[in-house]
Formats: structure tokens, sequence, C-alpha cells
């Protein structure tokens, strides 16, 4: 439904650029939200793209079309945009988004830009910057409500008013300190209900959930998504509050996770690349099928030395794609469910025997079943021809051995990965495949040669 | 981090259960986080997760709890509780938790529950009941603070304060006509920053965005995150207000989208297998790889027909495990692509014809440069045996199309799905996989049977 809308707008928009239409486009833009437009703005070439920027009238609206932009329509964009016109945009934006745009531009225009922000803005921008872009201090924003536990509650909302006029969302007020760190909180909500003359210490809640500057995106995503909280405080070794990172971060943090896992676990990096050139998204997806081409390489010199075997029993071939098929599509069941076990909690890293005995087990009882089936298959094909059962049996021996290494190794691998704190999508592209594919053929061949008495 | 956490609370939890240490385990359990016990109950025996459970003495944790619980942990640890004791903790949860935990009930238990429920509460119930589940209706709350526009911001507050105390976190407050028809909404901040006398119609937002009840969950969550908003109103045909869903439900439908997603794309169903026994793990996985065994015995079939060609030129085979994998690896690249480019957007179904050339002219860049590479090794180390460098450009050239043919079938049978509106993930499990095979090595033999002239 908001695709069809957003293809109407597009269509729309460009129509009205293609007859100039000025008056008609300066009313669309204007009332469409920002969000909308930035999706359109990928299709439009720079210079629509400038005069359609340049007809928003309101400046939290430039801010947020340039901080939804894709990074690759940014790069373009920004470079029509001038460094005073941009500080004007930043003012309207939060320091967090500001710290992640400025990380995006090219070096000169970066420093050119900080050098001309205010001295206030521009040191809560680099403090921003100072933190490793995936961890709780890159994405938590400076923009908190923070009050004494002597102020009164008609006190905090005058406060409110006055002191904090910026403050985007205030669904928690903190209370902290003379040292500024963090000993309470109260919501807006509370408030709001209890009597004006209330000190804060009176009825804010002192068990906090909070989380170090330092803390991986995905922890703190994941503590926020547990406890169903709007915002958690982001503290410093000292206990200081130093930020908050609000729950529409913690949605864009799981989309981006989920994404980048899926895209390491298929072997193309963990770029979005659909976005990019012919060139550049080949240039990307080249070196993870380098892997495969090596074990495809290898596979053949496997088979080589298998060459009087297959000489004598030229059918052998025949079984290749089924034996690698079954193989393949198992592993890629159990190491999904251990990848996507591991990014969701369902599964933990330390139960690993279990979870793989258990992988293991499976992959054994439906090797038993295909092999079987398939076995049965190949004897009713290639039996009458060949005068003998061991042609099936070997290959039936060969399905079951390559399903349980594949559930085995598919398993495995992302467990051991995540145990020791590498991230397990990675270790299950098109390494693993590869692996189960060349394990899978040499076992074959051992077996049909063993059997057939070649 | 939090996963070691929890794991040192379980070993603890059990420790204690197995001494016995009532005093000790009482003390625990009412100041852990009822979000962290639900992850211990998954390796509990059903008898000591009751026992955990009638310690908790907020009958809100319990409700946390209940909620919290996976389905199949939920569906065993019901049995142990009595339908009075299921309805005391209802009372402390938001309706559609409840609606959702009903649904999961076996059906005799639900009835009783539905029957013994306070009238108005269970009919509040039954009507999320009726909506589907995936939609905005199935996952709405009807939990909200509706007020008319006549009501001053001081009169909202009062109204706060007496009339809905059980509105949990009030970020929007909505203003409804006289048929309980949408007509604005206020945010709790400027309810708290404007003078106390002045009417929610004179600072209310009329742009809304909301939603209807028969909306697609995903759509739903793909709303509140681009316009980053807390929660987004749910309203019938006639525009009346019907509830709301909220930001932390929003996490959840995007992390198991994303999970249902994975699960398609690797043929695992779509619910999370991993936490079942081995049995109905093992019955979930074995029809997926079906296709794939079907598929297989198709292959030996296509191979058989090429006998006169594979009996003269045994090596032949040597090369079926690189074609099938380098063709299995660039279209789980491309389907991944598309896949999750359509599911976050970056992609639309309707641009149907630029991704697939697109992806159609990647695989072809990628297949000329494999394809050569293979070719290549092919011919080191069988040139000199076979005399021929034909068997070397048959190997490049069967390289080259798999490629090709895997990267246009990868993309373009889950663009053609999307855009049908069937789910384009189920479209990319093992039936594309099996197809590129299958397609990949009748291609090879055709070609190699042509070039060395068999």
């Amino acid at each position: 439904m908001s695709e069809d809308r957003n293809k109407i707008l597009e269509e729309t928009i460009k129509r009205l650029l293609r007859r100039g239409a000025i008056t008609n486009l300066q009313k669309i833009v204007n009332k469409t939200h920002a969000a909308d437009l930035s999706v359109v703005f990928r299709n439009l070439s720079v210079n629509s793209q400038r005069k359609l920027f340049d007809m928003i009238v309101d400046y939290e609206q430039r801010a947020v079309l340039l901080s939804e932009l894709s990074e690759y329509t940014f790069t373009d964009f920004i470079e029509t945009i001038e460094v005073e016109e941009l500080l004007d945009v930043f003012d309207h934006m939060p320091a967090d988004d500001v710290a992640d745009l400025i990380a995006d531009l090219p070096p000169e225009k970066a420093d050119a830009v900080l050098e001309k922000m205010k001295t206030e803005e521009s040191e809560e921008v680099e403090d921003l910057l100072s933190y490793d872009d995936d961890t709780a201090g890159g994405i938590m924003v400076p923009d908190f409500v923070a009050l004494s536990e002597e102020n009164t509650a008609r006190e905090a909302i005058e406060s409110l008013q006055k002191d904090f006029p910026d403050v985007e969302m205030p669904f928690y007020l903190y209370v902290v300190d003379e040292h500024e760190r963090l000993v309470g909180v109260v919501s807006l909500r509370q408030l709001v209900v209890v009597k004006p003359g209330t000190p804060l210490r009176d009825f804010m809640t002192t068990d906090i959930f909070s989380v170090k500057t330092d803390m991986d995106q995905e922890e703190v995503a994941k503590i926020v998504a547990r406890y169903d909280i709007l915002a958690v405080p982001v503290v410093d070794d000292n206990n200081r509050l130093m930020g908050i990172v609000t729950v529409d971060d913690v949605i864009d943090i799981f989309r981006q996770e989920a994404t980048e896992d899926m895209l390491k676990m298929a072997g193309v990096g963990e770029e979005f690349v659909e976005t990019q050139s012919v060139v550049s998204s080949t240039r990307i997806r080249l070196p993870w099928l380098f892997a495969s081409c090596i074990g495809g390489i290898l596979a053949f010199f496997i088979i080589g030395h298998f060459e009087n075997t297959l000489k004598q029993v030229t059918y052998l071939a025949a079984f290749l794609p089924v034996i690698m098929g079954m193989g393949g599509n198992i592993g890629t069941q159990s190491s999904t469910i251990v990848v996507r076990g591991l990014a969701t909690g369902r599964l933990v890293a330390d139960d690993l025997r279990n979870v793989v005995c258990k992988e293991l087990c499976i992959g054994m009882i439906l090797g038993i079943i295909y092999g079987g089936l398939i076995a049965l298959a190949a004897q009713i094909r290639f039996g009458a021809e060949l005068n003998t059962a061991m042609l099936a049996v070997s290959v039936g021996l060969a399905v079951l051995s390559s399903m349980s290494i594949a559930a085995l190794v598919g398993s495995l691998v992302p467990m051991v990965f995540g145990r020791i704190n590498i991230d397990p999508a990675v270790a299950t592209g098109p390494f693993v495949t590869t692996s189960i594919d060349i394990i899978s053929v040499y076992c074959y061949f051992k077996i049909a040669t063993q059997l057939l008495g070649l």
C-alpha cells in the first residue's frame, strides 16, 4: 500500500518537474513527509533533488530528508550543498544524526563544518564522533532532561518548558546527583499525575536499566526490546549520564543487523549493494564467490583422483547433484537456525554441545530417510543396467553422510564463532557451503570405490 | 554480556532449586525482571517453573512472564495453571497480550477463560480475537486516551489522572468527535508545555498517520518506523478510533518478520524450530528437503540421458561440483538481495525489469570472470591428458551460463512473487536453488556434447 503511494508520489513529482510546474511542486513538497520524499529522491537526478530540496520551507523537514537519504544518494547530493547551508540544516537536527552525516561527508567538508559550528554544538558532535559507530556512545543523543532529586514535580514541568525546549520526546526525566551521576528516573506520565509539590526523590525509580558508552549497539537494542522501554540512559565508567538511546534508533538497529546477517550469510558483504552501480556491486560480490571457485577447483582435483573408479562406473557422476544438493540444503537449514537463534537470543553460544548434537541427530534421521528414498530411485533407474545393488547402496550412504556432515558443520561453525565472539553470520556464507560440498564429494567416491570393490 | 548474566541467573536458580533454598529463591525471583525469568524458564522442568511462578508476588510481573514465554514453553506450563489463577494474571495484562495468549490456549480452557472474564473485558478481548493475527487489528491495544476537542489542556491532564489510570504509556492523547471519529492528536509533551486553559482544538495536530484495522502488521510497522512515531492509531472503515499500535510491538514485528524471512529462505518453514524436540523439528524440516530430493533425482535422469557423452569423456563429471557451486552461490546472493531489499523498502516490486536486468548483467560479468578462471584451471589439470582445449572451453561456458541463469532466476522469482503479493521469501528457498541446479547441469552437458562433437 505505502509502496503504491510512493510510486504515485514519484511519478507525480517527475511529471511536474518535466513540466516545470513550480507552484504545484512547492505545494506537494511541503505537504509530503520528508521521509517519503527521501524515497523519491533515490530515482531523481541531482539537479532535480536540489530543486526540490530548496522548495522545502521547514528546516526540520530538510533535516529529516537529509538523515533519511541512503548513503549513496546522500554522497552525490551533498556535493551540491554549501557548508553554510548545511549548517543551517544541522541546526534543526539531533546531534546523533548530525554526527552520522558528518561521518559520511568528504573529510575536507566535514572539517569545515565542524570548524564553523557553534562551539558548544560542535563539541557535542565531536564527542559523539569519538565513539565507535556501532556502540551505545555512537548512537546516543545528548538531548535529555536531567534534574536534581530536590526538584518538585511542578519545578520539573516548568523546567521542561523553560530549560529543555529542544528535547524532542522527553518520555523520561533523569535524576542526577551533584556529579551528574545517574540516580533515578521519572516518567513524564508520573510527573503529570503526582501532586505538584512532590519532590522527584519521593517517586523516582531507582532501579534503572542503563548501558555503558562502549556497549555494542545490538546489545543496547536487545535491552530496550526486552524491557519494553522507550529510551535507555547511556553512562560513562563513573556512571555519569552522557546521553540516551531512543526506541526509534533501536528499530533501525534491529533492521540493519538483520539485513547485515542475511547479506553476510549470502556472501554479499554487509552493506546493501542493490542501490549501487553494476560495477561497484560486481566488485563487492566478486571476492565472496572466490571461496566457492577454489572449492570447486579442489573438487575436480579430488574427482580426478578417483579417475579409475569413475571410468569403470560412469553412472557415479549422475548422483553428484543429488548428493551435493541434499547436503547443501540441510546445511543451510542448520546454519540459518543457529545464526538467527543466536541473534534473537533463542539459542546461547554456551549450549554448543546440545545444539550441535541435536542438529547432527536431525541430520542423521533426515539422511536415513532421504538416503533410502534416493537409493531406491537409483536402483529403479540403474539397477538393471549394472547388475548390482551396490551402486544404489553407495549412493544412499553418501546422501546419509553428506547430510549428517552438513548438519554438523552448518551448526558447529557458527556456534563456535559465536562462542569466541566472531560474528556467526560471516561463518556461514560460501565458506561453509563450499567445505560441505568438498567433504561430501570425497566421502561419496570413497564409499563407492570401497563398496563396488574398484 | 546480557547472555552471560542470564547464564549465571539460570545456574543460580537451578542450584537453589536443587537445594530447596526457598527464601533465597523468593528473593531472587522477585528482584529479577520477569523478561529475564522467562529466558530461564525455557530450561526448567514444569514443576520448577510452577514453583518459581508461585513465588512472584507482583501480579504484573506474573503477567509479563507469561507473555514473554515462548509458545512451546507456554503450552506445557499453562497446563499447571487453573482458570481462576489465569484470570487473576490476565487482570494485570494489556488486552492485546491477553488475546494472544488465549489464542494459544487449548480450546476448552480458552472458552472457560472468556466465559469467566468480566463482561466488559471479555468483549474487548473477543473483539481483538476477531481480527486476523497479523493485522493492525490483531496487534493493537484498546488502551488509549481519547478526549473531545472542547477539553482544555488542564482538563486533559485531570482526565489522565482520573479516567485513564490504566493506560500504560500515554505518549499521545487522541482527539475524537461525537461519533468517536479520530480528528486530531496531542502529545503529552505539548499538553505539559501549553497554557492550562488552551482547548485541545487550538494545538492538536490534525494531519494524522492512522492505519486501518485490516492493514498487514508489517505495513503498520513500516509506517511507525518511517515517521519515527511512538504509536499509530488504528481506525475502522468509518474512521472511528479502535486502538493503537505501540512502538514496542513494532520492534517485535520487525524481528519476527526478519526471522520468518530467513527461515523461509532456508526452507525451514517459518516458525522457529530449534526450541522444539528432535522429532517435531525433523518433521518440520522434512518436506522442505523434498524439493531438492526430487530435483536431484531429476538430475540423475538428465545425466543418464547424456550417458554416451559421459562414457567418452569421463572427466566431465569432475566439473559438476564447480558448476553447481558457482551457480548456487550467486543465486543465493541475488535472491537474498532481492528478498531483503523488498522487505526493507530499498527495492520496490514495480522495478522488476531494472532489478532483474541489473542482476543478470552482474551475473554475466562475474560469469565471464570466473568462467575464464575455471576454464584455465581445467586446461592446466586436464589439457595434456585430453589433447583438446574444447573441454576447458565447455566448462568455462557452462560456468558462465550457470551463473547468468542463477542470477536471473534468483532475482526474477522473488520479484515476480513480490509483485503478485506472494511472500518473496517463500519463493527463494530450496525450490529456486534446485531449479537452478537442474538447468545448470542440463546446459553443461548440452554445451559439452556440442563442442566436443560427441
